[in-house]
């Protein structure tokens, strides 16, 4: 067994280069969702193979989707360890406007501690983390403590489009005992923590449609129905007055958690102020009767992410627009179904646009919320492996985002641990996205503890993780 | 006194030419609007220019003005004549999107008896009518009937800006018995219609501010007031059921008509079907007991005229948007103030934004409601040049639109005549806008008549024109 204080010195020696690499992997804008960027998608996956094969992975493929391409690589030498899968997605948000961003956004820039760029904490840094702890294993050891797979996909702030049909086609890539995952984040640098749910998610577009085309608003204005007008309407009337979605039905599935569940998450974590703080406001807002975390995590939300209608060009231009649109992202809860609820939007939605105004909607997101038990696989090498980088055991921390490759991994029964490294105010999706330089480091060291605690364990070295399944499921 | 004949041959014979400077004319992409076109709206004023001095035009000249130029020329042979002032702009709408022209905007095109081009009939071609009309006067006697001033902005469609200052520093250019602007249109081929009431506007556009930046949508979406939520509901609150402003205070000055006005729009103005063809649309919507042409013209009217928010770019973007913004656009009747609306609905948009929430108002647009007595000088010329070019006598009209010259020269005392040549279907402010030849060529000759009647009717020479105030104003 190789010994993971050579694979920790290692990492320790390497961490300038480290961090330049990782500015260089985050220096692709890989924007999934812009298909002008699709070549530097592209360019990036192909840097991201030859980085693995260079850190010692072996079968590295990039494979073409419908999509943008999926990166594996393996280390399976150890026929009688667990196998790990390493998931990760190496695509980032649109990085508009890209002249707020105070360094360029695919320039990535060193301040205060912090590297700075599109993609830093979601997800190039995180995965990057894992990356990196393989290549010191590799490097301090010439092996790995158990079997690794990884899978870098470049289609998750898409949705995961294509990573359904890769799973089917190439089911061997994800045979696995236990997944881990790290696309989320520690409550502070103190406060390490074990995602134990996520929510769910359901995009649509609708449009509105009134005249052909856009009418003089001097000329025409008073006597026709406009789209915009309809539209505010139909996304005002979307809540209710209690801060509750006003959709038939919607809440019908929605899970009510335990008074003793929902005591843990008062504990242990965030509180109202600190959310407030991530979100740099004065006031929250939402669901009656819940904390702020509670309705970012077990209730669902719906939330208008983009709009669009006549002219907001530089001056003015006297229209009555022939169409408005807009983007409704709603964030899903167990055990709400995003089919469902896809339904009983577009019902409603329906039944309350103005007599001959058309309709058009289009579903651009569906993903189904996910729920780890706390008994699962992996969990106790994953606490333990916190202990190791960062000196404390973690929480169980719910979360609000979406990570639909958690649903599929859930589907085929490989248990997934989900192990954040950014923080909470490191803007993933926003302005000025960035990640710690010592949350990158502690992720490195907490990955290289994790991969020698699922080993460890699975020998069944140590009495307290007898109960951890995966001794069980390992052969 | 210049023969009306040889000036009709003239224009006649010289059809093919006067269409093909129109859509050279109509070829540069003056677009005031758009601070990137300025270049193209100062060649466009030279270009004007020098088509003035060739036409025989004197004293011609290109004013800088702090934004776009004003163009003015003048021909002052005639002491014993009524002076007359010819007003219009050579600035145009926006054309975006662009590509979904049937032909490119700024390349315009004959077809089926139609000049396709942005600006063909608002307002470069209905201008250039009687900018044609001296021509074939100056070219055919040598001579104009009448002394003429013109004055061809270009900022009509950004409220004519600096029309105001300009008119304060040089008054001579504006010192006219009578004014003519052709910036509206016909009812028909068969149905000439001089305009005796316009609506004023107040275009004001409003910001919500929320976070500081965008936020994860999945991350924070449920406990913070999103500004595009804000925007919907305080949008969707402008009006009440009853198709009414939902502002309070807005109907306070607004003039209820009499019977008979009613009943005399009734006669002779569009019917409810010919707007719902005009606007292409199956269903008319509005103000409770009014028709459609009475919501377009004597009622106000508070349209909405463009929307942005959050992200609507290819793709999706889960973000909860730190901000969204709408163009609100208010046309005014008599005897509405935009400076009293402006008050009345900021207050209002204050009144109606959540708390926690910041909101920035701008004031785009300010013009004040235009009416013409029927009994001004100019208008029993008007009704015979119509009879001249069209061979029917004109209605009286009234236009939803604005005109902001029109409350301007009021105020100077400089009775203004409105005379279209468009057609209610050349879709001004639209895709595929566009002049009819015939329109075009029929308002070269309605001017040439109508300067020849100023000139006559001024000499006493017609004894149904004595009721016409002008005989009384000209020296």
């Amino acid at each position: 067994m190789p010994r993971i204080d050579s694979a920790i010195a290692c990492a320790r020696a390497a961490r300038r280069r480290f961090v330049a690499e990782l500015a260089e992997f985050v220096g692709f804008a890989s924007v999934s969702a812009q298909p002008a960027r699709a070549p530097a998608v592209t360019r990036c996956a192909e840097w991201l193979a030859a980085h693995l094969r260079e850190a010692g992975m072996e079968e590295v493929r990039v494979t073409p989707t419908a999509g943008h391409p999926i990166v594996t690589a393996n280390w399976l030498h150890r026929p009688h360890a667990p196998t790990l899968l390493i998931y990760g997605h190496y695509d980032v948000q649109p990085a508009d406007p890209e002249r707020e961003w105070r360094s360029p956004p695919f320039s990535p820039e060193v301040r205060g501690g912090h590297l700075y760029g599109r993609g830093t904490s979601d997800d190039k840094g995180q995965m990057f983390a894992h990356v990196k702890a393989l290549e010191s294993w590799l490097r301090a050891a010439d092996a790995l403590p158990v079997n690794v797979r990884c899978l870098f996909e470049g289609e998750e702030e898409t949705g995961s489009t294509h990573l359904g049909e890769f799973m089917r086609m190439y089911s061997h890539a994800v045979a696995a005992d236990v997944a881990v995952v790290s696309d989320s984040w520690v409550l502070a640098a103190d406060r390490p923590a074990i995602v134990e749910s996520l929510r769910g998610a359901l995009g649509v577009e609708v449009e509105l449609r009134g005249a052909p085309r856009d009418l003089h608003a001097g000329n025409f204005g008073g006597a026709v129905y406009n789209p915009l007008k309809a539209l505010s309407e139909l996304l005002a009337g979307l809540h209710d007055r209690h801060g509750r979605i006003a959709v038939d039905g919607i809440y019908d599935r929605v899970r009510e958690f335990t008074p003793q569940a929902r005591a843990y998450m008062s504990r242990s974590g965030p509180t109202d102020a600190e959310l407030l703080d991530a979100m740099r406001v004065s006031r929250g807002w939402g669901e009656e009767g819940y904390s702020l975390y509670e309705r970012i995590t077990i209730r669902p939300a719906l939330i208008l992410s983009g709009i669009d209608g006549g002219y907001t060009g530089p001056g003015a231009k006297a229209i009555l627009p022939a169409r408005a649109m807009a983007r409704i992202d709603l964030r899903l809860v167990p055990d709400q179904d995003p089919y469902q609820v896809e339904h009983l939007l577009t019902a409603h939605i329906r039944r309350n646009v103005p007599q001959g105004m058309r309709v058009v909607t289009r579903t651009t997101m569906r993903a189904h919320p996910f729920v780890m038990s706390r008994d699962a696989p992996g969990v106790s090498a994953a606490r333990a492996a916190y202990q190791g980088g960062y000196g404390i055991d973690p929480v169980f921390l719910r979360l609000g985002g979406t990570v639909p490759i958690a649903h599929m991994l859930t589907c085929r029964g490989v248990p997934l641990v989900m192990m954040g490294f950014a923080l909470p105010d490191d803007a993933m999706h926003s302005l000025d996205e960035r990640f710690s330089l010592a949350g990158y480091f502690r992720g490195i060291e907490t990955s290289i503890h994790f991969m020698s605690m699922l080993a460890t364990r699975c020998a069944g070295a140590n009495a307290d993780t007898r109960s951890d399944p995966l001794l069980e499921a390992a052969p």
